[in-house]
């Protein structure tokens, strides 16, 4: 069994915390440890670090490398440039498949936070088995929490097997739904979050990629003679470009009709934006919540806070978010935490590249 | 005649910038110079640096010597503890007083800042001609442009001269007027600002501080002997606690029946708080200015931020003033800039002694 964690990700809804060179799976946004940091360390009681691979972009594998020790550097798998997520879990597949094809990948986003281990750990251990045993593809379906728009959904279609956590056939994938559709999927009790977190064994998903997407599959059986050799880098950087951008769900699982879902409850985050960090980071009885360093609020509440070790003081405001890094000063509304995108793009509208 | 710079203020409503051991006159609010400096280097027209004295505290005159390397050292007065400024500015007279007792002293805030300086110049010069010439303290009074309540009134009487800048007797000195009053004095065209800018002979005001304040003479008196000589320190330590606190105006103008002010009209700021600084700082077609650094706003207007160099990203906030230092991050809205005080108090409630 092996843990495969997909560390591609820009995140720049993090600004100024994630920029290109540091992107979100590589801060510490909660605790010492990063994003990355915690997503291995979380796994290390089903996947010693030598049976973890990482696949993350060309440019951050020193940073990944650096915060990664236990993890040999053979299994940090640079991308020469971004294809989505089905060529990085196919590649994935395709360098344990080399090993061992029956061998179970857990796919794991590099930048998620749990707040019930145990559970998660257990629910992983269950997909793992459902995978080991049949020639499926498990995803993790999350219990929603509110009507997100944000996320895709997956429909639960008939029940197979009621221990906690319970194992349903899936009736379909949907796309980020509007607000309606969205609030129709909670009062279902049938539709999930998908939560980006896959258990199959390799020869299986290489199998459906073969099906689904024939040129990813010709790629990766072009790569195969080369991965886990010296000349594994020249062949990425030859074959890569050539990959087709298209993620796995898409591309693979909307597709399949081997496709399980397993129900998981276990306190989860994607950390989409500085506003999912009120519930994370230390706060006061007024809810303002900083990330470190002391905090002074008179006649403030709801306010969020990165301000490294400074002591930050605030007065008469409210829900606002204020980010101090070495070189930016960054002040908004919570609500507005999703237009961060804006300020990114007016950086680059106005060739202040040297901030991104 | 001599420059007499009042530079004892603390400058609280300037925190995080102004600090116990930075106060607001030894900071560069304004470009790259400091507000002592400038009031300084302003002056220079009228007397050069080796007739320049400086009353600082104690505690503020290392930094105070390092920033004037022009003034004399020994010419940089440190009073051991606060008396207030009838303490400093007796002190300034008796010594420039054993030097040259009818010698002029151009009595000057350090923490203030001048637009028209031509204008401010050719005042002073007026107002030394005025001293020099009779045996009246004279004040500067200030055109009020709005209904302030924050600063004291003087009540012109009969026109002693129209040659612009006019001069007239004083009718009477006011305290901070609350607003109705305040609006009262902007119409009825006889009352103008308080401005703590004062031009008087030494042995003049030495005179009227023996008649109105002996207490302040006597110590005065067991001072001089000493002022000017390896001998000064000592004495100062030894009388100044002995001393009355009580204001200039409070002590000797209000009492006094020799008093002439002149009307002044050089585009005055006593830059009193962040707020203060709206006119003063670059700013865009929003109102968003900064003291250094870029700006970037997307949806925000009339914010004021100083961040040292950082590029400000402002998204979707109004009138608001941030200001970021090494150790703190301060935020609150622009009307509340009076109540920076507010969380002084409460840092010195909670022991944080290390950001005064």
């Amino acid at each position: 069994m092996y843990s495969v964690v997909m560390a591609g990700g820009s995140g720049t809804r993090f600004w100024p915390a994630s920029r290109q060179a540091r992107p979100k799976q590589l801060l510490a946004l909660t605790g010492k440890r990063s994003l990355l940091q915690q997503t291995v360390d979380r796994m290390a009681p089903l996947t010693p670090a030598d049976r973890v691979l990482v696949v993350t972009g060309a440019h951050h594998a020193a940073p990944v490398i650096e915060q990664l020790p236990q993890v040999p550097a053979a299994q940090i798998i640079a991308e020469p440039m971004a294809r989505n997520t089905a060529a990085a879990a196919g590649l994935a597949a395709a360098w344990v498949a080399k090993n061992d094809p029956s061998a179970v990948c857990l796919v794991l986003p590099a930048d998620h936070l749990i707040t019930d281990e145990t559970l998660f750990l257990d629910t992983l251990r269950r997909a793992a088995e459902i995978a080991s045993s049949g020639d499926c593809l498990v995803t993790l379906g999350l219990n929603p929490r509110y009507p997100a728009t944000g996320f895709g959904y997956i429909e639960a279609g008939d029940m197979i097997s009621q221990d906690p956590p319970p194992v349903f056939e899936v009736k379909a994938f949907h796309e980020k739904p509007d607000l309606a559709t969205a609030q129709s999927y909670l009062e279902s009790g049938r539709h999930m979050w998908n939560s980006g977190m896959f258990a199959w064994r390799a020869e299986v998903l290489l199998a459906e990629i073969k099906r689904f997407i024939p040129e990813l599959a010709g790629g990766l059986d072009e790569l195969t003679p080369d991965l886990g050799t010296d000349r594994q880098a020249e062949a990425l950087a030859r074959v890569y470009p050539k990959l087709p951008k298209i993620s796995v769900d898409n591309g693979v699982l909307e597709k399949s009709d081997s496709i399980r879902v397993i129900e998981a409850d276990f306190g989860w985050s994607d950390v989409g934006s500085w506003d999912a960090m009120a519930e994370l980071w230390p706060s006061d009885r007024a809810d303002n919540a900083a990330q470190a360093g002391k905090l002074l609020a008179i006649d403030a509440s709801g306010n969020l806070v990165s301000a490294g070790h400074r002591l930050t003081a605030l007065l008469g405001v409210d829900n606002l978010v204020a980010v101090v890094t070495d070189d930016v000063l960054l002040i908004l509304p919570r609500e507005r935490c999703q237009d961060v995108r804006q300020v990114i793009d007016t950086l680059k509208a106005n060739g202040l590249d040297e901030y991104l």
